[in-house]
């Protein structure tokens, strides 16, 4: 029940997803007198589809992820997981702190055997549709071999819950050929070649929002920097069109006839469409939400949780390892089952 | 006489920009009956003001480097090098193939005692003026004394070119808090708050457009990817925007009356503007046009080496090597002088 906004907007949102959702059950993880208070002022009763669970504590947003994880062990957030790890629940989705919620999510779940990292991934919106890029910012030193598994995780995403069999891999580099880029890319795209795995080759920054590849792979500092980057950019250049639509009577007459236009744009453009990055390579589904996330974008981040799940993205993940081991002698790992 | 379209932009382009700054001369380098045939189409004569130097080579866009600097002694690129090396000239500008370029000002030139690497550096819009962007891709593998010591660069360009006395630098950096980052720029960090320098701190992608420091420092890898980042992502909203404004009879007339105040926002955000990255640390200036530049935006170009040489940025740092060794005690060079 973390984020900036707590159970004002995340229990609202829960709420309102399971009216479009019937086939999703959610359990309400938190101060139980909290969360009935606010189901009492939507006048919502608990049922089957909307359960409560008790949480005594809560991970405060600027909280030290250790001191969270070694302190707070009836947090909103630990209990949450806990409940994936006995079987109760199949997905975990937070607002809350994201360093707590990569530390507990992996002490409490565990990565996936062949995993040595989990990595954050985004969709974001492309020319012709949109990309999911991996890390956003979990693992800020990685290898070549890291970058391999976060390739194979984003594909195993991809394929489960976008129905595509094979999606191609790109690897966000300096520029497209062979000799560019620092060592630790130079080496990850000569494993990425011989992997088996539908690999792209090498692609750009301008590639991502080109839409080159259905998965970007890039580690945690690189990507953290261009999502941020290009949120700076997109807020920028909103505030330009709107000083020039301000600039004078005429440009806001002009803006008053160009609204019913700009407002479709805006629309196309709502980042909130992508709230919720997954948290792969745990052994159970986890979704971090922006912890700024208003109702409409906590309920993307719900709708992307249960994707996952139906989509069978854990399992995808499982058999992608086994089928890397098999095909190009890369020893990531153990064949597992994970339920 | 490089780029992607070659003479026919570059010589126009020198030639109206002799026309608004009447304290410049311009030497041109490459095939001499091009040139001449160049300014006979543009009726104009060689003169003082306006001198051409012949080279018999070019280096094409997609020659490497390596062989680009062993075999083409006299190719346009090398033969403008050498002539800032004996001092009939004091700055190059190039949009030429942008690795033979630094491997060839680098061995031409030679970089200032103390300085490890030379450094791309770009100005970028933000929301209230523009910040200075390094290394933008010169360098992938960096340490900490590196972006070190392109801070100061950094530094030094903006307070001789922007009349700035103490600019501020941030560390492009995954968060701001100090436990954040990877190990190079946990260390870099360290080396700043003990420099002397006005470092801002750690500053995240969306400050660089927020505009939260003067000059932002990065490794080449991750500046190269938050700049063609952004270029996709300008790209694709453009692209928005555009189809927004086609979709219907009505759009197209709201278009039409919006056209002045869509017209003043591109001017505003007109990339050609900001043409020139400034590669810092050589013992002359060099000024790194984009290959597909236009004539105004080489234009740009052209006027940022006379501001680098008028604001004596050479100099500058030159000067701020010294007090980085007084300072802090970082023995990073010897002082020496330049021309």
């Amino acid at each position: 029940m973390g984020g900036d906004h707590g159970p004002h907007v995340t229990i609202p949102s829960a709420v309102e997803y399971l009216r479009l959702d019937r086939k999703t059950n959610i359990i309400l993880v938190g101060n139980p007198d909290v969360i009935s208070r606010e189901l009492d002022t939507l006048k919502v009763s608990p049922g089957e589809q909307l359960r409560l669970h008790p949480a005594s504590e809560v991970v405060s947003m600027d909280e030290h992820p250790a001191l969270a994880l070694r302190n707070k062990k009836d947090s909103s957030m630990r209990v949450a997981l806990d409940l994936i790890k006995n079987g109760e629940a199949q997905a975990c989705v937070s607002a809350g702190n994201t360093g707590a919620l990569l530390a507990t999510s992996r002490f409490v779940l565990k990565t996936i055997p062949g995993i040595d990292r989990p990595a954050l991934a985004v969709v974001l919106p492309t020319m012709s549709g949109h990309t999911y890029v991996l890390d956003l910012g979990a693992n800020v030193n990685c290898t070549a071999e890291h970058l391999l598994q976060f390739g194979m995780m984003g594909a195993s995403l991809v394929s489960s819950v976008e129905n595509k069999p094979n999606p191609s891999i790109g690897l966000l580099n300096i520029g497209e050929e062979e000799i560019k880029g620092n060592d630790v890319v130079k080496q990850a795209a000569e494993l990425f070649r011989s992997s088996g795995m539908n690999f792209y080759g090498n692609i750009e920054g301008d590639d991502i929002y080109r839409g080159t590849t259905n998965v970007v792979v890039c580690d945690g500092f690189v990507g953290n920097v261009a999502l941020k980057t290009s949120e700076g950019l997109a807020q920028m250049l909103a505030s330009y069109l709107r000083e020039e639509f301000r600039r004078s009577l005429f440009s806001r007459f002009a803006g008053l006839v160009a609204l019913p236009v700009i407002n479709a744009f805006r629309r196309r453009v709502d980042h909130r469409q992508y709230n919720g990055a997954s948290l792969l390579g745990l052994r159970g589904i986890v979704i971090k939400s922006h912890g700024s996330a208003d109702s409409y974008a906590f309920r993307c981040a719900i709708r992307r949780a249960a994707e996952e799940v139906r989509g069978g993205t854990l399992r995808n993940i499982v058999e992608h390892i086994e089928a890397l081991r098999y095909n190009a002698g890369h020893n990531i790992g153990q064949p597992v089952s994970v339920e």
